[in-house]
């Protein structure tokens, strides 16, 4: 068989095991996620055997510690993983749900209800527990998936994926309700974004360079996590205790996140006063500075921030600061350099807080918080597939309902059209 | 210029424009539609005087009736097509709307704002009015608009375009927020789908052809609008003349649209009581019927349904027929030859009902009552871009809140994460 006929064959599988998973029902679906967890549990001496393998492989193909890090699982790393399935059973399914309902003039009763997407796809770098987690969120919601991880993941993620096989077959669903694609082939993902008869949507997660090849090959839609160019814009009327705590936070409580701040902007009038004060935390912290020249009028020993610093996810202990005339010129700021995904404004001044909520065209706009809180786990989503930032069907942390769409139903009592 | 940099230089503006509509308000935005409309009516001369070029241009390249009837304009429709963008403006504006809204453990007050897409681009053929009727709601909906119509109605669409320039400026916002390519070179149409940086979504309107080529050129999401076979089954409990009236409007009401039934399925208890009545009316009213083998021994003179016919849209007076052994049977055969357009249940069986409701994978599923209501008008939207027949970012009937997406709003009160 050709490489094509293969994953033709496998996308056809999946799909026809699509519907009944779909139809199962919520228990079946929540029963399907306990024994997933359980099954990672019971099999934890093979996963870690075949993660070894994977370490060994990376090993000798000079993989960088961080990406060995994020490969490498343990037993606690494990525990957590089961951990977060059953967390994920405990999300309420939002398969069949009525999100909304009226009733028309003649007496039809509309309902929007929610029904699965289908089948969906991830493509992802690495990190193994991607394949529970979307394979968990996909359950809950009713979809089918089709896992293509990285080569250096190979083999852990093929016992995963059987563990999810063994949790599917046990609840009487075909296994091939979550397939992981065995072929580490660049030329796969080319076929299998082709598959759009079969694939409703794709989702890649991982750097930009994959994302960019995925959405210029894809013949379905993909939903695009670009990087975070997260911003937050000190006000003057900025309470400066909460605006210190913000910076500080959204910099340095995990900076190689896509939610941790890049560029703080700040109001001309608060400037001195404030920045000496945040810049003495910022050095206790090893934070580096790149500031504008305003900044470098109160801070002259802080390097000067490139035009290119303004447009960069640092992704580390580097943040730009600049220093601007006031709230219209700050919203200018990010419309331009932002990357859509998180922008925080700090002000006790209600009327800038609304213009800033309605102004900035990111897919989480806050008040007085840190830009750390744009996570679906912290905004009560339960977990999240990655953070959306385009506006097409998903905008922002995408929890299990942005893996749903609504159908219309319409109850009549023998209404015709006149 | 080359004609890529014309297109790019044209969407580019466009996106310029988009941020200044989006925030221009609710009330700006309504005022506009009104503008629009007095426009339209004090312009009626030179709209007919393009749209006789058009007609003539049109009859002397040999356009079939129904085409040149879809061209035509005269004092009714421009009256109507005023009256629609009256009707526009009074629909709720979403911008700014806020969705949904809960509060975490924390004190963090989570909401979901409403914001435009940002620029939707229409690629449409022959009815002129597409082109007020998309560029009215995208402005309701805060969203610029790229208009690509075709050749056939060239000089009509402009005069209406520039109606719309004329509106916009008027309330001190750019013309080319809703921009009309004026280039009717195909090649056009490949450069303006590559513009994924200036466009949000593509929007498809036409025949199957039209909308496969955009799928398979297109950087940007398409939402699509594909063909209608729609679906009615008549249980065996169904109320046999709610079933009767409800056939015979769906089909005959007005055949040639996409929520216009295509292919009945008929319960086997009730088929040989049901068909003769049934049959009587359709001969009445001029409709072929072609059935399967069941169908022929109730009604001999009837002619054979090929495989083919069950996956037509016949758009014509024309009713393919099947007698099916049960509601699932009816639901499978609906899976595997419906366009996920509409379906409808006639039944008095609750069970029944909402088992056909989860079940059947349509943007909209009824129970007794007539396919045709499957409408943004019909169904309460006030107005609609299309059908979706995806399950991507909307399904179904689109209105003005397809056009938007949801935001995430946090209002804290200094909270950092730990």
């Amino acid at each position: 068989m050709t490489l094509e006929a293969t994953i033709t064959e496998l996308c056809s599988r999946t799909r026809q095991a699509a519907k009944p998973l779909a139809r199962a029902g919520r228990e079946t679906r929540t029963k399907i996620l306990h024994t997933l967890a359980s099954v990672i549990e019971s099999g934890q001496h093979e996963i870690l055997e075949a993660n070894a393998k994977d370490l060994a492989y990376g090993q000798s193909n000079g993989l960088s510690a961080a990406m060995m890090d994020r490969l490498k699982l343990d037993d606690a790393r494990l525990a957590a993983l089961a951990a977060s399935v059953r967390d994920i059973a405990e999300i309420n399914d939002p398969v069949g749900e009525v999100a909304d309902s009226w009733t028309r003039p003649n007496g039809l009763e509309i309902q929007r209800l929610r029904l699965p997407l289908g089948v969906i796809m991830m493509i992802y770098e690495s990190r193994p527990n991607v394949t529970i987690d979307a394979a968990a969120l996909c359950i809950r919601s009713g979809n089918a998936t089709i896992l293509r991880g990285g080569t250096e993941a190979q083999f852990t993620n093929r016992v995963l994926a059987s563990c999810v096989g063994k949790a599917l077959s046990e609840h009487d669903l075909p296994a091939e309700a979550v397939s992981l694609v065995p072929i580490q082939d660049r030329e796969a993902i080319d076929h299998l974004l082709n598959q759009s008869e079969y694939i409703d949507l794709v989702i890649p997660r991982g750097g930009e360079g994959l994302i960019r090849r995925v959405v210029a090959k894809s013949r379905i839609p993909v939903i695009q996590h670009y990087k975070g160019v997260c911003h937050v814009f000190v006000d003057k009327e900025a309470d400066l205790d909460i605006a210190h705590a913000i910076a500080i936070n959204a910099k340095t409580q995990r900076p190689g996140v896509c939610n941790a701040l890049e560029t703080l902007l700040i109001h001309q009038d608060i400037a001195s006063t404030f920045l000496p004060l945040l810049y003495e935390t910022l050095q206790h912290k090893s934070v580096e500075v790149r500031g504008c020249e305003r900044v470098l009028s109160v801070l002259p020993s802080v390097k000067t921030a490139s035009e290119e610093d303004w447009d960069t996810e640092f992704l580390d202990l580097i943040l730009a600061i600049r220093v601007v005339d006031d709230l219209d010129a700050a919203i200018e700021h990010i419309d331009r350099h932002g990357s859509s995904h998180t922008a925080s404004i700090v002000t006790k001044n209600k009327a800038h807080a609304s213009e800033f909520l309605n102004s900035v065209e990111a897919s989480c706009v806050m008040v007085n918080a840190s830009t750390r809180f744009n996570d679906g786990g912290e905004l009560g989503l339960g977990a999240e597939m990655g953070i959306s930032t385009t506006r097409i069907h998903a905008f922002g942390p995408m929890g299990v309902e942005s893996l749903t769409s609504l159908k219309y139903a319409v109850i009549g009592e023998g209404q015709i059209r006149r």
